[in-house]
């Protein structure tokens, strides 16, 4: 549904029916591979072929031609660079956002996330969209005035 | 993802991007006004009311044009005589039954629902695609057999 409704803040037009395949197929793997906390120091989020094995595994199960779609639009979004996969992706990163800033802070606070680290996290939103990225900077800010996010200075 | 998967079966030729709008839309709306037992025999499931205010809520949220895109979706979909809607509904009947089927009968069991019953609230499904319906048709038939749902005579 975010999708649906920001699409026309993307920073190229899209294909909007292949950014919604994206992100249901992307957390269907990840649903099944275990999604990795964004800001796991140890484990990289983009824990990518513990998600290929899932995504083949998953997917095999379907007739060949579904198959074959399927993985190929997973590799799309996972490599990123086309027009769709950006905006997918900007979408994947904005909406855990939405969630903290709405929860007092959420996995920010728990798990005492630095504003830098936030900020090198996120900022990959600017490639799909610079518009919901300048708004992501203000969620940040007013974040950072609340408390939910410490600045290194802060300290 | 079913519907995705799913689209090549359905009886007339969909636009997909429209008929996973709709079930989007509609599972948001549903989730606001509270999504009615589909067996309940007091209240109707199509609180197509309760529903229609929660549409108008959510969506007078967003810029007037997406607010009467997304209504005339959600009503396309409740009033269902397009080929998306017929497909879309028939997801949205043919889903919850395969949940029951992997949970041990899951909800027939649990509030009992006779054949007869289980019959005429999902034969719906053949209207948006006869081939899922044939097999909607040997799953009922399976949990019969498997004691998940029962028919009138057995009891």
């Amino acid at each position: 549904m975010m999708a649906l409704t920001l699409a026309e803040h993307s920073n190229e037009p899209v294909d909007i029916l292949k950014v919604l395949k994206m992100l249901l197929i992307h957390d269907l793997v990840e649903i099944d591979s275990g999604d990795v906390f964004l800001y796991d120091t140890i484990v990289n989020h983009d824990n990518t072929e513990a998600e290929r094995k899932a995504a083949e595994r998953i997917f095999g199960l379907l007739p060949t031609k579904q198959a074959e779609e399927f993985v190929a639009i997973w590799e799309e979004f996972e490599t990123g660079d086309t027009a769709e996969a950006r905006f997918a992706r900007s979408m994947d990163r904005f909406e855990p956002i939405l969630q903290n800033v709405s929860n007092q802070g959420g996995t920010w606070t728990e798990h005492n996330v630095p504003y830098d680290t936030v900020m090198d996290k996120t900022r990959k939103i600017e490639h799909g969209s610079k518009t919901i990225w300048d708004f992501t900077e203000t969620l940040i800010d007013d974040s950072v005035l609340k408390g939910y996010i410490k600045k290194t200075d802060q300290e």
